[in-house]
């Protein structure tokens, strides 16, 4: 028998929920034409119920969290309250109930996704997730299926709105860190506490759940190497601007070296014509380069309300659309390889060294000298002027060299006599570098 | 029962074909392990043997027409020899034989596509067709899925690799046209007989395609209003440059009227911070707009072998799990709505319009008059130094106006006496503009 009406209940009505609840009101029609299924949200929990209210949803919509995982009219549980628990339970039992699940969490799939995932299989149900990366920008069902024909060798991308606007202020208005994150709080980007964007556990987050799919591998937030971008500074920006890089906040995933992962989080420069330089404020973007396709790019809004809820109903969509054709359950966690995380250590990067020294003859072989005796090669060295006649500003951008080799030689360059004072180290991310 | 195994059937070993062969040969096992299924070439055949040498493909996969469609190991009909016929009547023997089939045919699908996935549909079989846009870039699959719960507003991208190399070309190093020209065919990038690509045909076939998905109608490539970039003159860039824009080979389709369709192809100056305008050399790019996703792009190769196999594989990956689970088939046109075509003369542009005119006062006077006879109204104007004392260039840049009364007053304007020649006509497409 052909099913062709399907029941979504929603839990959550904060901004994502709210919005689903709208789009999944105003289109039902729409979806109904289009896919032959009527789709109605039948039962709606939220913690606080004057939310109802302000969302516009009839109180006659109301239903106890529990009573709603098990009403049978629900064929599709919407979880978009976000956070660890209740969400994990929730999905738990709706697996249980025999109840697909649509989430925006990136914190719960980053930490426990490839459980759920299989619990979702083992079920026979769906565990769908696009919202929880890069809010409407289709990327997860993209690398699930567009791109499985892939040996995937790099996801890489810019996806947290946040520190992208602060960024983008300071590249454009030569504002300070502070000042910029001050403007992303007022326009309502940045959250009073902004540590979760600002120290990249966010972008950490989103890397670890596309890593997972792009390496078929499980890969937790807990792997991610990550840093924020609290340390750039408007000069860093200048003289990366100078030699033609932007600064952004990268998160990568590549696997250079078989059967090793590298996945990070960190600002890093990347040449200005690079697709993912341009792209500046809010706005997110996740490069892939794939043995088959190249290089692809998928840009759009990262987050906001109705972004985010475009991508949560299109999932409902394509699980009411499996549930009418009884084809639920057809992807698990997918993480067949059993991947290695390399080592920090031992990753491979180049890099971007500001420091001050003295400016006097010899200064600068000695410190060469130094970058020498462990293995780091240099691609150029640039003196500035400090505006101080005993001293100089150099700045160096090495060739790829192991991380570990770097910091080993930077510790000895930070101790010489002549060096007074280490300004930054950035990473510079080039696509094809030796 | 669950179908573990799929087999392939090959037809065409061109540059996609071979591609397509050694991409499914190479990631076997690969396959194996993602999907849980054994997908293999089980036959092959081009109406030369040759080519199987060629293409590294054994020759005991060799199969005629017939018996390749009909041989029960295979599921999946593979249809890469491009062009209406033979490639229509495989596809109807594939779905009269309950084969799903898998093509990268945009001129086969932008005639015929409506009828031939209604006719895979009643079939209860898959016809997908990612790799007939844009290369290996995921747009087909997202547009239907990942966007699903959008209602479409825009699709507008650069849709041929060919016209913008050219286009890249001519602002980049100053080509005229047709030095530009011989340059891709010189780098294999056009071909002998270019027109069906700087006519923008090619173009037109593939937004045809788009259109028809994101607006849920049918739209053919008769139906594009379609204008190529062999007018365009390294002159045209350059103002259009001083002036903020790229110029670039659109293919756009809006509905900016309910129930009113814009389908075009056609050289457009695009402000140089769109996203579009630094797509260049062959790269492609599709932007959609969507009214709660807002505004998304695609990027990457928009051909070649890889690229559009990755593609063409990605798609017998995912017919292969529907097999898998029985669920062939839910996909047909999906165009249940019946969206009429604004004619070309109703359609509203910003247009951008250089010409040389006498040099004396007055002149810019009557031109303006007759803008505002026929009610269009000036966004700019420019006055250049034509190299001649008794003549000037003006460039002008209207508002948002009818192509009929713009054209209308063109006619106009060149028969005034003190115009001497209209160098181009270009249209201008912002995104908000009034």
């Amino acid at each position: 028998m052909i099913k062709d009406k399907v029941g979504v209940g929603l839990i959550g009505l904060g901004t994502v929920g709210s919005g689903v609840y709208r789009i999944l009101t105003l289109h039902r029609e729409d979806y109904k034409a289009k896919t032959g299924i009527d789709i109605e949200v039948k039962a709606v929990y939220n913690r606080t119920k004057e939310k109802l209210d302000r969302a516009g949803v009839d109180a006659g919509l109301y239903m106890d969290l529990e009573k709603l995982i098990a009403d049978p009219k629900i064929d599709i549980v919407v979880e978009v309250i976000g956070g660890i628990e209740p969400a994990k339970s929730i999905m738990t039992a709706a697996f249980a109930a025999g109840k697909s699940v649509v989430t925006a969490n990136k914190e719960l799939m980053s930490r426990f996704g490839g459980d759920l995932l299989e619990a979702a299989k083992a079920a026979g149900v769906d565990l769908f997730y696009e919202a929880s990366v890069g809010g409407g920008i289709p990327i997860i069902h993209p690398l699930k299926e567009s791109l499985a024909s892939n040996k995937i060798a790099k996801v890489m991308g810019i996806v947290n709105g946040t520190t992208n606007f602060i960024l983008t202020q300071m590249t454009e208005k030569g504002y300070s860190f502070k000042e910029a994150l001050k403007e992303a709080q007022e326009r309502g980007y940045a959250e009073t506490d902004p540590s979760a964007d600002i120290e990249g556990r966010d972008a950490a987050a989103k890397i670890a759940i596309l890593a997972s799919i792009a390496f078929n591998s499980r890969v937790t937030a807990a792997d991610v190497s990550t840093e924020g971008i609290s340390k750039i500074t408007s000069s860093d920006i200048e003289y990366a601007s100078e030699m033609g890089y932007a600064i952004k906040l990268m998160a990568v995933a590549k696997e250079e070296e078989e059967g090793l992962l590298e996945v990070g989080v960190y600002p890093a420069m990347i040449p200005k014509s690079h697709p993912l330089a341009s792209v500046s404020g809010v706005y997110n973007a996740i490069f892939v380069e794939g043995d088959s396709v190249g290089e692809v790019m998928f840009f759009g809004q990262g987050a906001g309300s109705l972004p985010a809820a475009s991508a949560v109903v299109s999932d409902i969509i394509a699980i009411a659309r499996n549930i009418k054709f009884g084809a639920t359950g057809r992807f698990g966690c997918g993480c067949f390889m059993k991947l290695k995380m390399k080592p920090a250590e031992a990753m491979r990067s180049r890099y971007y060294l500001r420091l001050r020294a003295l400016d006097k003859p010899g200064v600068l072989a000695r410190i060469s000298q130094v970058f020498g005796d462990y293995s780091v090669s240099l691609a150029s060295v640039i003196q500035k002027d400090s505006g101080d006649e005993s001293a100089a500003d150099l700045v160096f951008i090495t060739h790829k060299v192991v991380e570990g080799d770097f910091r080993r030689a930077l510790n000895e360059i930070s101790s010489l006599d002549v060096v007074d004072h280490i300004h930054n180290v950035i990473r510079v991310e080039d696509s094809k570098d030796g």
